[in-house]
């Protein structure tokens, strides 16, 4: 009996624990659709909004690739691969603590939907027109990761900010840029469709970090033979989490801020 | 030995379960935050994207309350305590069934966190005021439900529309109007802070549904003497899944549309 038993109970809990296994892996897959998981929107970011409200180990389980910013404004983030890089005004890259937090962040779980070559740009604009090659329609999200050796890539980083925060389009005027030739590494950028505006940044937004994580931040300009590997991965779900506790609450949004984050976007 | 068995499977069952049951609560309530899912954007339904990609079943999954619209836009829907009703352009109400699709709605778990007296109000705009009252914040999402008799209302509901679908603004044209005075029931309304649009319906957005379930729509017009109990849930994270499948890969988005929601939120 005592066998028997054993078997009962074994068959019982690999049963539940199945149950819990697909529960979770439902809930993360959002019944099926590939998910973007956003911290705040792009206009409280815009608006100065930059307390941190998700830790970085928080992000790790929501995503293992995207792009965001840290506490204060204190630099570029970049998760790839399940590690969250910190590209700091000065043009220093390090790990980021997992008890740092960001005020806004863009992440999801990467399965490329599509592979190919990049495609020779001579500048940020002729990526743009790449890696929109990429999309299967201009109305969903997508996740892209390009991995290569790299002609040039220019990046910048903005430098912690101290209450009362400035509003980005004027904290950038700090910012730190910081430029390779012959960069080996990889591109992390997302596509937000037009409707998304006021809520995520719309069109593409890239971040960059070289293969010996030394180089890093977001993308200002870039050149390439065209020979990076592509992988685009198209996002049907979107799921946003709002910074309740910080100035969010307080901040007027009844203006359109689409200047502001040409202006943010470009680094001009 | 029988007996030791089925304890220790007993116990293993139920610490399974109670994993499966927490992981399940996590992702439900996205740590910590209530969370708005919905279904497609506003933007496509104001273009015209009425296929149904979400069964009322998987609806009922992610909330309690609710409203949206169905299937080739064949009426109004009000999801209140777990079920679903379909508010018709002739004036009837029925349960949906739960093969039913929607290609637009919003719902959420209902968990009141401010609750009061509705206050006196004339007509649409009153109620307005009067709700707004009940807001933490303009920036963030909420779900409400006042309950009592209503002196007034005033409700509509489309018909179903049959491809090539005209846009919404066109299509209301051929909506039911139904009113009844001193009509016990339920509004159950949205709140859509400013910065969301394109993505959702900016401002308030409220059906009602009848005590008897005999009566409901979206509402265009009311007037109450104020005595009706307002539940007012603050929502600080949405979820959005995309149409895939639908029209809405194609559309053009490039369009800012806040008139059109003008013109078929007001009915006029």
């Amino acid at each position: 009996m005592r066998r028997r038993g054993f078997f009962i109970a074994a068959a019982l809990v690999i049963g539940a624990i199945a149950i819990a296994a697909a529960t979770a892996g439902m809930a993360a897959q959002e019944t099926g659709h590939d998910r973007l998981y956003q911290v705040s929107t792009i206009d409280a970011l815009l608006q100065g909004v930059y307390d941190g409200t998700v830790s970085v180990a928080a992000l790790q389980r929501e995503g293992d690739i995207g792009t965001g910013t840290f506490d204060r404004l204190d630099g570029e983030l970049t998760l790839l691969d399940g590690v969250v890089w910190q590209a700091r005004a000065d043009g220093s890259v390090s790990r980021a603590p997992p008890n740092e937090t960001t005020p806004f962040a863009a992440v999801t779980r990467f399965r490329a939907d599509r592979t190919g070559a990049l495609g020779p740009a001579g500048n940020f604009s002729g990526l743009e027109h790449r890696l929109a090659g990429f999309l299967s329609s201009p109305n969903l999200f997508a996740m892209v990761r390009a991995d290569g050796t790299f002609d040039y890539v220019k990046v910048r980083a903005p430098p912690a900010q101290s209450k009362p925060y400035p509003r980005l389009a004027d904290a950038i005027a700090q910012q730190g840029v910081h430029e390779l030739r012959n960069v080996s590494g990889t591109l992390v950028g997302t596509y937000t469709p037009p409707y998304a505006t006021g809520v995520a940044i719309t069109g593409w937004h890239v971040h960059f970090i070289s293969a010996d994580r030394r180089f890093g931040g977001h993308v200002l300009d870039l050149a390439t033979d065209g020979t990076p590997g592509v992988g685009v991965d198209d996002i049907s779900s979107f799921t946003v989490v709002l910074p309740v506790g910080t100035d969010f609450t307080e901040t007027d949004f009844s203006q359109n801020l689409s200047s502001d984050l040409q202006v943010v976007e470009k680094g001009q």
